[in-house]
């Protein structure tokens, strides 16, 4: 049995983060999301990703299993689950620990840079995403 | 044909709220859908509602249509579309003039006030949100 | 007696604003007072007061006299503290009611559309501010 | 010559961080500044440093020299500048490697956990960030 591996992008809980109930608050969490994309996005493609690609989001989910909390780190651990040929699906979970914190979902779009075209996925970004999500699915 | 009325809770755009693409950065779309849900709350139930009332967000999801603009006037439209015995959902709207932002879904779920354990939605909760409800859907 | 009079801008404090200790979070009220600069600018000269005119903040800063907390309405009146060839200073006094919540102290740049050079201040941005500013000093 | 050493926090600017003209935008540098007295705190005291103690932002000022961008990496820099019987001066240093992004000031005000009174400074704090200061003034 292999090991189970990924990208995994590592955000610490900041004061700012939280609410009044003492835990992240719910938009703050999609601010994480995005932060992960793009830091996978640099991994998989490295830093001049967008030379000639871009993205939009088309929809954005997040169902939630427990709350974070202050200094706790979220592990955010996303893998593509569409492919289209203009867009792609991707899940993205969370946990603290061994803790789930709950999992979002994201379908973008990708665009011509500097404008909002729909346009095909190119294929480096198909081929440096995808093998990593194998990776985390082996 | 009757007119179609409701609650509508109206966010001017800051320039803090966009982002380096010149819109309203995604996260962000949550924070305004709390705020629509807060105030729709008061609306409907006066300021105190949380008076032996709480809830906590168990999912959130946005599809967009189009961007919202620094300046621009968002109008979020909240409806509840479906009444369980602890959790309801809200469907918000979002637009700016005639052009449609957007589409939120909520599901909430009604908790013990200091705890995290879900409890029957209050009855009048559901009378006066279900309402306000209605009227929009007429 | 004259009446005292002059430019205010209202923000009500959201949910989201507020931190874990039930308060507006600090950074935040630099937001607001952000906006309240935007909003002045427009109400003295127009919604396309960036032609031809941009401005940096130089520095920034704040006092507090007390925390405002969820649904306070803050008011925020600005006004021109000093003129400077190139630069401009404004204070910004903050309050709920009859509550002073603070001062806020802003050093801003004249700079040229589009890049960060200094440049004098536009006479009619001069005139403009000036005259809101001598209203609420009289 | 002794070597100059002391507590450095560093933040990874993330999109969500600048604003419509590619920058951090000016309030989250104060966001910034927040997170980095919560590690500095947590770095001289111990995690639970507020066991006992608590502070309030009395003032907060920031002069920028230079904007930070996307993805840059700011390194923040604080000492005590002063001490008073129930509050203490702290600056903080901004940089992006080698070149200056800014400097924030704050006033801190010692309180009683849980409430809003000034207490003096306890020992161990001034003890604490006291030799955490001067090992980078020296």
């Amino acid at each position: 049995m292999g090991e189970i591996d990924g990208f995994v992008h590592r955000i610490r809980v900041r004061y700012a983060d939280c609410d009044m109930q003492g835990v992240v608050f719910n938009a703050n969490y999609f601010a994480y999301i995005d932060d992960a994309m793009d830091m996978w996005l640099q991994h998989a493609l490295g830093q001049e990703y967008l030379d000639g690609f871009d993205y939009a989001v088309k929809k954005a989910g997040m169902e939630w299993a427990s709350p974070a909390r202050m200094r706790e780190v979220v592990e955010l651990r996303p893998t593509v689950t569409r492919w289209g040929r203009t867009s792609f699906d991707v899940r993205i979970g969370l946990s603290v620990g061994d803790r789930v914190v709950g999992e979002g979902e994201l379908v973008l779009v990708s665009i011509t840079p500097g404008g909002y075209e729909p346009s095909p996925v190119p294929e480096r970004v198909r081929r440096a995403l995808g093998e990593a999500s194998s990776l985390m699915s082996r």
